[in-house]
């Protein structure tokens, strides 16, 4: 990790130049007052902090939903709140850097932040996600937080709360242009698109790697042992060696695109 | 929240044009596990999401802590984590947009974390605070880790883990120019010093808000009802209109020297 | 509910006519201790006690594999052992008869039966599943399981315990049945397959009941409220009208080669 | 475990040939609803999956009150719900094949099964034990529930939910019987009336097994360990090769009249 | 509650003059440290803060436990605990002045209780109970407490930890005096003998309270609304105004008695 | 620990010698009913159980709160309650007899506490604290009181709880007399001025130490084992060889008013 020695230093830079109030961390309290005026929705970016192979960012899978997210809401006029950035990862644990959270703390935290949001009024909770192990968790902490209001012993006299979970990469031109770009050396862990995704984002992070294999191997894991003796690099089925940040923008795009049109309808529904 | 005009759309810059690899979720996880041949030390960046007053963005808590780690690590060359980015604030409740956690679900994350690092080989956890209302349940979550350890069966294998916390504002550089600075005006929540920081960081969400009166009240509370009717627009002794990016800039810059010795103080013992 | 006159009273029958040993509740601990010198591999069904619809039985999702995964058993010399038979089914709260744990209490069950089997030597244990909203929670318990194992301070000195979900239907000749017999009638629950299994197993229980609309709507519903209002006699798509003992007879088959083969090969991975 | 060939294979009989809407779940939804027009009751039969000695089944205790429930649902005509089959076993974990709940788990789920029901507009909880050893977790249990309703910060708008635990053989003249049929051969664990019940419920699990000693020990016990060591097979002051089939079907009528009245009783209370 | 002038006030007697290192709390380390050389033993009492009828202290069962221990161990020489002085009374929450722990909140702190004196090296935990209504919760924690060592996934390098629990009422002196001194005016809640040992231990604290009826009806209860419904003023069956302070110093003396010779045997198994 | 040979045996003084009715566990219900009538507020002694130094008492911070409490309720006639005994002491397990509660063990018990007084219509409830250890968790437990009542989903028809923390030693005059008393040797564990109040309280339980060397070192510290290291004779910068009873007695004095002020603000606000 030598530094590189032309890259500035000691200066920060706003990071995100975009209409501002669409973040709601980057808002103040009247302005999220003003805001659930005229809806009740949010999305909630939510990712993992886990190992993405030998070129990959530990942190894509947070960064991926949070670009997209807040380039979506600042296009669409939607609030986008904090990114839960550390998610189900104990598959990963086998490499150095993976955070997890054990299932029933996300089910707790999860919990803790609908019910902060459903305390202002917001009765539409979209989380947007880019980690595929955190998909049954999240599934679940929605039935615990819905089970918790169905079980209790009065009605509230609250609307409801409803939550959806979309991953970035569900929408059908994402993964077309995955199917077509990347064929059958995309994967299913440490991507090229993901990894591109994080290469325009963070251009400073790019990490020129030679793949060996070329294409990583497919196999069933269980544990965090066995998932590293399967994949011993961390890359399941991918060269991510294809990553380029081009396709990263392209792919940004596509997913804004289809990210409005999905929380629209779910605002509305 | 009407859209600045003169803000660029759609295009994402790079974030942290520092020296890339000393935050944990831009390295991979080959770069992570050099890192640990020379260093047992990590430092996680902590802060809340709440309201911040009239003009205060509802982030400021983890906002500040990451850039001032962020650089310090760049500086310093040692490893920064994601910002855990929700904390404890259930007593800003009553203004939209604040997330809490409960303490018990924050106890358990932080462990899951604290696990997660220690099962790498880390054995020094920094956790930087952004937020007041943290400190116990963040000593709480220590407690409970050692306890887990000390009450356990069988001695580890692994060396012991030691985390420390430490608040962006406890260095005496940082308080004697918070005082002589603001003086009387600076209060206990909603800080000028703190808003100055994210107005340097994130100057596109400078919020021009007139504070009535001048300077908040002083005062008790307990839980989010009495906060608020005691703070009716959320500052606590404070004058936050007094806020300068150019003071925040100062203020990162002798918090972030604050850091680096003291960090490498507790990443020797 | 008025009782059939044609049925015996008060007479009980042994309920199970096959091998006897290939059931864990029906072997004794020395006949356990025998099967564990030749496979560390055991079968446990799970399943659901939530409406199915107005003909369907509330048992079905237990019913179904439970009877499946037994005639498995007994027929390919595998253990079997009790049916975990309530599930996650917070969204069939609004019909009566639904029972459902929360999703953080099936990860805690889960966690003490493996914990059990791995505590004699079983180190393969197959969940066979019969509701689909179980599978996100089975999910998170593995991950649970393997957490616990992997942020643990000691390595352990008993082999590693390897856990695998596969629902009832999950195997093609299964899926293509249901696809040729039933087509767009088969529809998401209560569907005409698994009352058929459940008509085939428990005769006495057939319900004639005519459906109206005889094919139900589809949709998308987040809590119990939400669901029964978008389906309102609890069915999704499906006209369990169509429902024949005798293609149940034919769908157990299927499925019991689908399991017995796919067992083995976890069993032996 | 060979198999005797004189048993049937891969088919599968009708298990419950009583009046069949007397079970939760072989009963539709709406059947469930039109009985709670004239019972609030329901019976929950509830076991442990243990090692029950050299003879002795392992699911004993659930097979136990299953059976007699149902039984007395279908002559009395009232509701019996899913078996609560896995219960606190730990200290017969030295013996392959038990399964235990953690007592802190099993509250929350009977917390989970009771919150179920109350929804529903049960109010009458009757739980109907196969094993001594779930009797404090049940009772834990209860109050549980109760005290989640008296901290309530409000009172709910639904009745209140009252729970009560039997065990099978607690009525007199299961008692009387046991006592004159066995004397101090009887014991208090793998007791030959428990075992006469599963045999007459189960003929083909009948295990010839020659009890050494012919009387098994009693001794005090308090992990899974000692209780071993104190217990080499398993039997607590028993002699369980006197279990007779004939005698398990009398233990049933007796039982299931036992049962009858008591439920009857706390159905009107 | 007028203040009896008789009594002195604003000043502090020793407590407890009796051999002072049998009390842990009264003990420093190195006196613990040297105890543990010559017995791995303990008592520690437990009781319940909780209503007493008309002229019963709130506090009294903890008050019993207590004072039989300590009198005990300073006379049999064995080390006696703090008090565990808040129990399971849900069911007397219905008046005022009661506290009760959740059942699973008392599973927890029991644990937290023996697992620190296991890392001491206490193998022998007697739990010395004042209050039927905790005989549950206490047998389940000791479950959890055992199931938590059986599970684990490595043998421990410490010896088992064994836990006891008796009531101070079980010793069959103590029994049989209750039932010649006070016959059917007993009772089984607030009783003449119970209170008599408070009324002896603190005599300042004696209230004359007429009973009506002279003695209190028996029943059935289950929540905390059942029981003062059944019991309108908190007794079951007794006539606590027979309390007399000479019958409880006898009843002490009894029951320590029972204590040592109980203790012992437990001590040495 | 020989036996002092001057000391009485085998006989019970009454403990407090005070107003009798000011003590919780010494009313009966009706008098705490009546209490309520004219007060919300009630003290709840808390402190540890926990090594003090070679010549401290264990209970050292259980001991100081609960007399002073119990002499300011009588003088000031306000209601006390039953001593929260056990409280956070991890890093004290390297001295036998340390008990320590998880910092999520005590957040569940205050809550179960806080909640049984709030039903009866306490309002204010201030916990007086003897242990810096516990300040932390006491106030991460506040926050998870509020935060259930915050996050629920309906206003509770109750008042609000309000909860206050106050150690013994915070009022000016205590902390004046001990910098004058003891200057640099008060250090901060194990303090001549706790122990001087508990050498008072139980004179019988003096202990004669020679302190080496005479002052305890300062330092840092993190989990038990570093604790331990640091100070091998548990003791933090004091010398506990100062400790007189007759300071303890003014201790006592003037903690007791600084308490009955600040009590009776807290009662009012």
């Amino acid at each position: 990790m030598p530094r590189p020695s032309n890259l500035p230093r000691f200066h920060i830079l706003p990071r995100l130049p975009y209409d501002p109030p669409m973040l709601l961390h980057h808002s103040s309290w009247p302005e999220v007052e003003a805001y659930l005026k005229r809806s009740k929705g949010i999305v909630i970016p939510i990712g993992s902090t886990e190992q993405h192979g030998p070129n990959g960012l530990i942190g894509t899978d947070a960064i991926c939903p949070e670009a997209i997210a807040t380039r979506a809401g600042a296009e669409a006029d939607f609030l986008v709140g904090p990114t839960f950035n550390v998610g189900i990862a104990q598959h990963h644990l086998g490499f150095p850097g993976t955070l997890t959270l054990r299932p029933s703390t996300m089910i707790a935290a999860l919990h803790d932040w609908v019910s902060s949001l459903a305390r202002h009024g917001f009765e539409r909770i979209y989380f947007f996600n880019g980690h595929g192990g955190n998909v049954s968790t999240i599934e679940a902490a929605f039935a615990e937080i819905y089970a918790d209001a169905s079980l209790a012993q009065d009605a509230s006299n609250r609307g409801p709360v409803r939550c959806r979970r979309v991953n970035w990469w569900d929408f059908k031109p994402v993964m077309d242009f995955c199917k077509e770009r990347y064929g059958s050396s995309h994967g299913a862990h440490a991507t090229p698109s993901e990894v591109a995704v994080t290469y325009f984002l963070q251009p400073q992070a790019i990490k020129h790697v030679e793949m060996s294999p070329k294409v990583a191997p497919w196999g069933r894991y269980t544990d965090a042992d066995s998932y590293r003796a399967a994949f011993p690099d961390g890359r399941i089925g991918s060269d991510p060696s294809l990553a380029d940040p081009k396709d990263g923008e392209k792919l940004i795009a596509l997913s804004v695109a289809g990210l409005i049109e999905d929380f629209r309808k779910f605002e509305a529904a």
